[in-house]
């Protein structure tokens, strides 16, 4: 059974598509500066990328998509920041508008209790939550984004990836490797390790090319113009 | 014959892929805010994450890339920005430093000779150059990225795309269309029309997935761990 109330696991997974990213130094406070997110937030800028590939289309939300960032960085984590693209708001492609939607959310008081989770701005909810506590909450397909992986289009091949009608959630560490206390524990629950690309891509960019391969699993052509 | 000097020839199809990138309003000086790139630069923001998505790895830079942006926003243009990914230096993933190289880059002094241009930091050099004289510089394949062109798969499987033994050109536009006039010349010089997606993207993103591609049908795969 789910360790957290139903409520936050709606959250968790509430679109077809979920990613979550683990910010291995991202800060957990709202104490830095947005003009100088790569010094003082841990690294936060990737996190922010992540967020505009996971949401945007060119004019419009990806509004079938949910993007979590587990932050691990100093001082006060772990901190779920969940961004939902049905509901958002005010979100803009550039980092530092971001960093400022974050940096609200940050800014908010947050029980230790397990899923306790405060609201932000609309679509923007921060949550007290641990690796293990997701992972054993998820339900659905889980897939792991690592170099080491089956390759995408192999996988494909052999079948739709995921069960696209059903969430379905994909895993990606940020710019550190996973430790092998994760490691251990997402195999514990991932259904499988997919690569999608032949060189080692940031965390954003992985993300566009994963969107890319379910669009044209799942997505109608545009007519030609 | 080209029309300009064979070393500004040089700048524009230095490496095996290129991108060009026509950015409408993009402002040509260095009056704008790096705090505010939406509000001040003429949407200089997206020309600063399709920088990124052209020249990052993971670990290190694409080194067989280079971008170019034509800026035509005020007050002074056409002025085309050029980062080398061989050379470049002091290049980071973050919009906002990026922001700053080129707002050194725009702060020197160009002559308003066709083809005349300047070094800024390695890497990093404007050109005063319009579209055509561009086109009619370039020489090798050239392909128009465009939602309305035939699908990248498609034509992968009809054969390699590029010639990737020689240098090939690849067009996109920022978040507005094409004028007619613009249209009209590229159609004049482009091999092919190529869509990369069936969803309307950002410029960042469909370098990314074109990326891929070029990617998968070149590079090694990854040693699997």
């Amino acid at each position: 059974m789910s360790p957290i109330p139903e409520e936050a696991r709606s959250i968790l997974i509430c679109r077809e598509r979920n990613f979550l990213m683990i910010a291995h130094r991202a800060r957990t406070d709202d104490q830095f500066n947005i003009n100088d997110l790569c010094g003082s937030a841990g690294r936060l800028d990737g996190v922010l990328r992540a967020i505009n590939s996971a949401l945007f289309l060119s004019h419009g939300m990806r509004r079938d998509t949910s993007f979590h960032a587990l932050l691990l960085g100093p001082p006060d984590p772990p901190k779920l920041l969940s961004v939902d693209g049905l509901t958002v708001r005010y979100l803009n492609p550039d980092e530092r508008s971001t960093a400022a939607l974050v940096k609200r959310a940050m800014s908010l008081q947050l029980s230790t209790v397990i899923g306790s989770n405060v609201r932000s701005t609309p679509g923007i909810i921060v949550m007290r939550i641990d690796l293990v506590s997701i992972l054993d909450t998820l339900q659905g397909p889980v897939y792991l984004l690592d170099e080491g992986g089956d390759d995408i289009m192999d996988a494909m091949i052999e079948g739709p990836l995921p069960a696209l009608d059903s969430p379905t959630y994909f895993l990606l560490s940020d710019d550190r490797d996973l430790t092998p206390e994760e490691s251990g524990e997402i195999a514990r629950k991932a259904n499988r390790v997919i690569s999608i690309s032949p060189k080692v891509l940031h965390a954003d960019h992985s993300i566009t090319i994963l969107h890319n391969f379910l669009d044209r699993s799942t997505g109608s052509k545009c007519p030609k113009g």
